[in-house]
């Protein structure tokens, strides 16, 4: 495996170039963009349905969302009435920035206020692509078990935010929810927690309020950066 | 990502030669390799916890499991008095020839008839690196979603066997059962189907008669070759 490190180091050195060209984009467009990274199924496209769902329409939302196979996620997305891309990464298993900016070609850079950005399912790989991200949100469903931040740790570590899925499950999964933020907390002592179910809606208000308070930021620093 | 492209196939192709020397080694010692691959959480150790339980201490049967950090799993899975090991990858995001070749070097390639790999929880790698298994066993638990087949076509497509774990909870989750079926089998129509609950057990006996049948089969073949 010795020949691939100078390349990996290689790709992910071009990958960062163009992470922090999109990064400036989005500062000078004053767009909020979050990576939402998780193994497949852990329920990111629910989430993002149900988000999208709670927003206005004059909310300049937008969604790209990355699969190996299948427009499925963004025919689900596209319902709710605002911009979705499905980025078909073929067998990549994650994506990067060339995916993200050749993606954001069509659209105006000021007309996103807030760019969701739905990662291929893969709780590895996709963490070592910067995509010019505000913050990378990890999601992880109680189903999956709470030792996998310890053997995820990159993701976790990396997250500002962990998003606990599928809670109404809890009664039926031998999943100890204590024990799972504390080993996020391990890996990640200042990593934020929201616990939710998008079946009852339990949690979700605390999830819309992250998110609000986190446009509000963003909002004041793109004020004061015209200013 | 074009300069990846040919280190990519070096790696592939030194991988292959690996796996070959690999497929010679359990031919030579009448081993059963199995390779189970899956999404982290999906039930692989539980799974392999619950086999173990089932045979009895004259069965010759080893376990290597893959975790980017953690020897949880080996812990777990020593338990049930059976040679394991752990194979701690760090950034590696799936387990490769080589990882085994040295994992196997303790062992006598006679001591093994049946010898399970556990992989590191990734639906998208691990898929293409062949580590001279007999079979990739695919396991999909019911609150993933029954479009994964579709969305990660290359694993599925590789599998002889569909493990569809977690069949207790679909009450209360929302899995088309059919359709996962449905999906795989578009795929891949010769994939073979087992539906199981660790839990409850429900399902386990048919697992069980699979993999007997393996076994059998391995055995004639290893008692013909040395005919």
């Amino acid at each position: 495996m010795t020949t691939v490190v100078p390349v990996e180091k290689k790709v992910l050195n071009e990958n960062q170039r163009i992470a922090e060209q999109l990064r400036q984009r989005y500062a000078k467009g004053g767009t909020l963009c979050l990576n939402i990274i998780s193994s497949p199924g852990s329920g990111k496209t629910t989430l993002l349905e149900k988000t999208l769902a709670g927003f206005s329409q004059k909310d300049k939302v937008a969604v790209l969302t990355g699969d190996l196979q299948t427009e499925n996620d963004a025919r689900r997305l596209a319902r709710y009435g605002f911009p979705v891309q499905q980025i078909v990464t073929g067998t990549v298993c994650h994506l990067d920035g060339r995916m993200i900016e050749r993606a954001l070609e069509p659209w105006s850079s000021t007309e996103i206020e807030l760019l969701f950005i739905e990662n291929v399912g893969n709780l590895v790989c996709p963490s070592s692509y910067d995509l010019g991200e505000e913050a990378k949100i990890v999601v992880l469903s109680v189903t999956e078990g709470e030792d996998k931040p310890l053997k995820y740790p990159s993701i976790f570590s990396k997250a500002a935010l962990m998003i606990l899925t599928k809670v109404d499950l809890l009664p039926y999964v031998p999943f100890n929810l204590e024990q799972a933020k504390a080993n996020a907390r391990q890996v990640h002592p200042g990593i934020e927690i929201v616990e939710l179910s998008c079946q009852t809606g339990q949690g979700f208000d605390i999830w819309q309020q992250w998110l609000t308070k986190r446009r509000s930021a963003a909002r004041e620093r793109f004020a004061c950066a015209g200013a």
